[in-house]
């Protein structure tokens, strides 16, 4: 099967496509980022004595004193209940590797930038000097009653799990390594509707993992959680079971959970008989790798820029193929996910972003594509105005109905 | 002499002064917080693909990677260089004493507030559940590249001068804390003014000041700094001298540097002969400690929202009358300083807030009252544009002139 050439009349996602290849010089990418790419704005006019009076002294003394006599007040007037950090010590930045915090910023910012666009909420870029795990935790702890939730990123692996789940422990507002969950949650509404397209469910599928680093780790765990046949990891060294000797801690604990018949070798080996290949890994995938998947097959080589196998390669074997790019079909990119569930978790007063939230994130995201399901398009277009308020409402519908 | 009636056509503040007594409810200032005071957006428009492309991946690496091989353009290409972050732990919050970071936090959201208004400045309040200087300053550390500045607001004394010295050596970039600075300047440039509408200078002037925590200590600094011929700093215990054992190490620095004719006693004591009273402190001043001062006396009651003696009784004994409140004349306003040092600091690059470049903004201040001046209008208005730039153009002046 190869990819079919969008209808003409299909989707926003499909026109735009085609007029995209206008190449992005570096001096517009420069300039676009000369000076930043965030600002702040009062919410209120300060225009007038009367009008300082009420947002600084001394009108602001009263409502400090109220929070002081009672701190939920803290949530309804301040901007920290909805406020996300975007948290990173710059240590797995895109592909770019340890490059720093300093170095980090832009993408921060970046970030900053998209969960105020599709998600409507403000957040401040903090990146941290040190790659200290419990320092790390330390000083967003310190810093706590500052904001309402933190967005970790670029953090690497395997110290991303660890800082992750002690955050969970130390703050208690919604914290989540987007990195791992972000990507899991849109390739998981990708399989759905992959599965859907192919006349199939998660239940059915046996997917394999190229890549056992945050985003593979997270990947496995909400498969799991959504009941996938069989998941196996693959990581650098080959398949991950029970018998290596080679794994961390996070990789020894999946090696029991995932990978139902105990295969050992390489991806060759794992995608045998395979219904899935989700690829987080830089890992060039040989053609004949797929050869061995079964029939609609599906394909998802999320490394960016170059997938693991080019899509135009990977139609020949597989019915649904997609990449991280935004010049090719199916795009799996975070943006999907991430405002939302922030969105979602902070509207409902949410001190933990849980699995079932993740889920519901997910299906939600799969549901926007409706009518339009199609091999090619599996996933909304990152810019469907539809997607973060659907998303928000779905995590916040979670809490609500687990509040009874 | 009496505060004299303000002239029809003599300045903005004049009208505005008469229109104001309208007051402000409860219900007005607590809907005017709800939700927080700030909000962040992006610089650029995320309504294409191309655009996500260039503001987020893979655009954004390339400027990230740019950073990392060359750490200069973290100054060019983040927000970071020219963002304040607005930073207290809640020790000393306006009057309110030590209420704790999250009641604090509307104040800072104030303050970035008017940074933004009145200095053009992107800021970040940053508020921390420690009271630890050392827990500070390795916090702020950590998160330095997220950052270009430091205002420290509302910490309590002595530990802010502790803390203000220990930032200012460990973080390369300009930290002020504006309760002793901001302050400092403002009262400067008031006594410049109310030298110049008396026929003095500076240097003629005999200065009580009345508080020696975080404002006072910083005035008696910066009035020395410009040449007053005497100064004399009063706490609860009574006038500073060199014979006192119960005082902080801070105070008794100043002993030595202070109180010409080594007084002893009370306020009244420290009024006798002298030409200033500067209050800063919750002392009530009783109106025959006016009695003994000079002919053309300057009298600023700062204290908010009670001023240590209120200005038609203090208008009975000096010729120039100021206080820190809107509905009197002659407002001793912070923000008269604070967003143009910190701006006129990033313009100029500077890594320090010097007294030079302090006493240069306190000068521009009094210089833009010019031909309007008289007793009742040593200080511009909070709301005269002119202010900002002007003290900014002063500040980064001294910094140019200085690199020569």
């Amino acid at each position: 099967m190869t990819i079919s050439t969008p209808k003409q009349n299909q989707t926003p996602d499909a026109a735009e496509r085609d007029a995209l290849p206008a190449p992005i010089t570096e001096e517009e990418i420069f300039s676009s980022h000369e000076g930043g790419k965030l600002s702040i704005a009062p919410t209120m006019e300060l225009d007038s004595k009367r009008a300082l009076s009420i947002a600084y002294t001394p009108g602001v003394a009263q409502v400090s004193r109220a929070i002081a006599g009672n701190p939920e007040l803290h949530r309804t007037h301040t901007w920290a209940s909805r406020l996300v950090a975007v948290v990173s010590d710059g240590s797995a930045v895109l592909g770019l590797g340890d490059i720093g915090a300093a170095a980090s910023l832009p993408v921060m910012e970046g970030k900053s930038a998209l969960f105020k666009r599709f998600g409507g909420l403000d957040s401040i870029p903090l990146v941290l000097n040190t790659n200290d795990v419990d320092e790390i935790v330390e000083t967003l702890v310190r810093l706590a009653p500052s904001f309402g939730a933190v967005n970790l990123e670029d953090v690497s692996a395997p110290r991303c799990f660890e800082l992750e789940a002690k955050l969970i422990e130390a703050l208690d507002m919604p914290v989540m390594h987007d990195d791992q969950h972000g990507t899991a949650v849109v390739v998981l509404a990708a399989l759905i509707n992959a599965a859907r397209v192919t006349n199939r469910s998660i239940s059915d599928l046996r997917v394999v993992v190229s890549g056992a680093g945050a985003a593979g780790i997270a990947i496995a765990e909400i498969l799991l959680g959504a009941g996938a046949a069989d998941v196996i990891l693959v990581d650098s060294r080959g398949i991950i079971h029970a018998d290596r000797t080679d794994l961390t801690p996070v990789k020894a604990a999946y090696a029991g959970r995932t990978n139902n018949e105990a295969r050992v070798g390489d991806v060759v080996d794992a995608l045998d008989g395979a219904d899935v290949f989700v690829g987080v890994s830089s890992v060039k995938l040989p053609e004949k790798a797929l050869e061995g998947m079964r029939a609609d097959a599906i394909v998802l080589a999320l490394s960016n820029p170059d997938p693991e196998v080019m899509p135009d390669v990977a139609a020949r074997h597989a019915a649904v193929v997609a990449t991280g790019r935004s010049d090719f079909p199916n795009q799996i990119n975070n943006v999907l996910a991430f405002p939302g569930i922030f969105r979602g978790a902070l509207d409902a007063g949410a001190r933990r972003i849980t699995q079932e939230m993740k889920i519901a994130a997910a299906q939600a995201i799969a549901g926007l594509v409706g009518d339009e399901l199609a091999a090619d398009h599996i996933v909304p277009s990152p810019l469907d105005p539809r997607v973060g308020p659907a998303v928000a409402d779905a995590v916040a519908g979670v809490v609500e109905a687990a509040r009874g």
